[in-house]
């Protein structure tokens, strides 16, 4: 909690634009995608409210078209455009750099990437591949990176784990380390916590890091990378959440909430009008 | 190198004992396992000479007996009791600190492991299993791991990698990695380089760190581990050998080899009667 002994709700008065991840903070994955209770009408407030709003997320386990189609079939008002996910990041970057990847992703992230090059690949691109992270995967990503003179590692987000099925699970931020330590090559990440891709989020509603709020269940990359930022973070105990992040070595919340719902209430309420 | 000026051959004359490293130095590793041209003569030549000799590895893909009929039907002249892998020192420490271990190991481990009390585990071993690291047997140990009050976490060995099938492949190292990041703990590794590990096979010919040479591959778990020790370090350039190993950052071996023939030759050769 920073020190001005203000609740984040109070310092929050100001804030002009709000980031909202998506995993855990609007709906639970699993084999059944559920939403978060009052996380729907959460968003619908925000919006009713006109408060611009966009969605920086780390999800990789599809196209960016098929998460807005699945979160509107939740019952969520939200558009394309509003969401930030890494895949569309990663090509800007490959574009720019004239970078030709050899992809570790979850099959149904491929569309993402039909218009890149993956020809004679020079870097190795990881994404949350789930169950395709196979021992022998892993092996080949590994053999491109040594091969190369020059090894450049992306990995789409940095987590350790996120919530499925009611379980924690590993996230691709340990595969991008196992990979790290393998080749001593270090890894680039696209996706939170880079500050590139929060600023990418808030320029395109033109809000400041100062004028800006991150809710998210990820104590280190959406909480401590949106503060790293200048952003305030905020902590839902929903998804990700364990009872440790609140006595986390490194990341101080500017506050806690038990969910969007809650999120929501108290910044509106407190709101300057 | 060491600045004496002096080459590690004449450095080593007054040593009483030799550790050898197995895969990538007595033979490579594959379907087809092949010895290293010479490696069968030079392992005779040792022991004609009266030389303690043990042999010091990270090999967990299969039991000490079988690794011992592998390496013997190879032609090796080799006993069981100079066979040092990580597995029954591993079965030591957890009788030792009444451990139970949720294990991660190749399946042809596992006979090591029979009297080992695994139920309601209380500690995670990772060994060298190869494809059984899939995402779902890794997020099987880190579930254990998060879900106990003291987590432990074992890795047999902290190898990046090693050679098989003429490519280089990942290491039980680079899993310890993943879920140290995952989770926070901190991996204790049984096998090399761990100092306890290699004491225990010099301890086992009653010579003294100082008075032995370490032969091996690996320029970190062989070489650098044994410097650690107290030992001399020689590295083959054979196994996973790698050329950029030779400007290796952290690590500077008292001398290369091309192999562990022209190791041998140069030892005996200059040993002092």
């Amino acid at each position: 909690m920073a020190t001005s002994g203000k609740k984040w709700f109070e310092k929050s008065r100001q804030i002009k634009g709000v980031l909202l991840d998506i995993t855990g903070v609007l709906y639970n994955s699993g084999h059944v995608p559920t939403p978060i209770p009052g996380s729907i009408e959460a968003v619908k407030r925000l919006k009713a409210e006109g408060i611009p709003l966009r969605f920086c997320t780390n999800e990789t386990q599809t196209t960016r078209a098929e998460l807005v189609k699945k979160l509107c079939k939740l019952g969520f008002e939200l558009e394309a455009n509003e969401v930030f996910p890494p895949a569309p990041a990663m090509c800007h970057i490959l574009r720019q750099r004239s970078l030709r990847p050899h992809l570790l992703v979850h099959p149904a992230l491929l569309p993402d990437f039909q218009e890149i090059d993956q020809s004679d690949p020079n870097c190795v691109v990881l994404g949350d591949a789930a169950d395709v992270f196979s021992y022998e995967n892993l092996n080949k990503a590994f053999q491109v990176l040594i091969s190369l003179e020059k090894p450049v590692l992306f990995s789409m987000g940095g987590g350790k784990y996120y919530k499925e099925n009611d379980s924690l699970v590993l996230d691709v931020g340990c595969y991008m380390k196992a990979l790290e330590f393998a080749t001593g090559v270090k890894g680039e990440i696209c996706g939170k916590p880079d500050a590139n891709f929060f600023n990418g989020a808030l320029a395109d509603m033109f809000v400041r890091p100062e004028d800006a709020i991150m809710i998210g269940d990820d104590i280190v990359n959406d909480v401590g990378g949106a503060q790293a930022c200048g952003m305030m973070g905020l902590q839902v105990r929903t998804g990700k959440f364990r009872p440790s992040d609140e006595n986390h070595p490194t990341v101080t919340p500017d506050g806690y909430v038990d969910n969007l719902a809650e999120a929501v209430d108290l910044f509106l309420a407190n709101r300057q009008k």
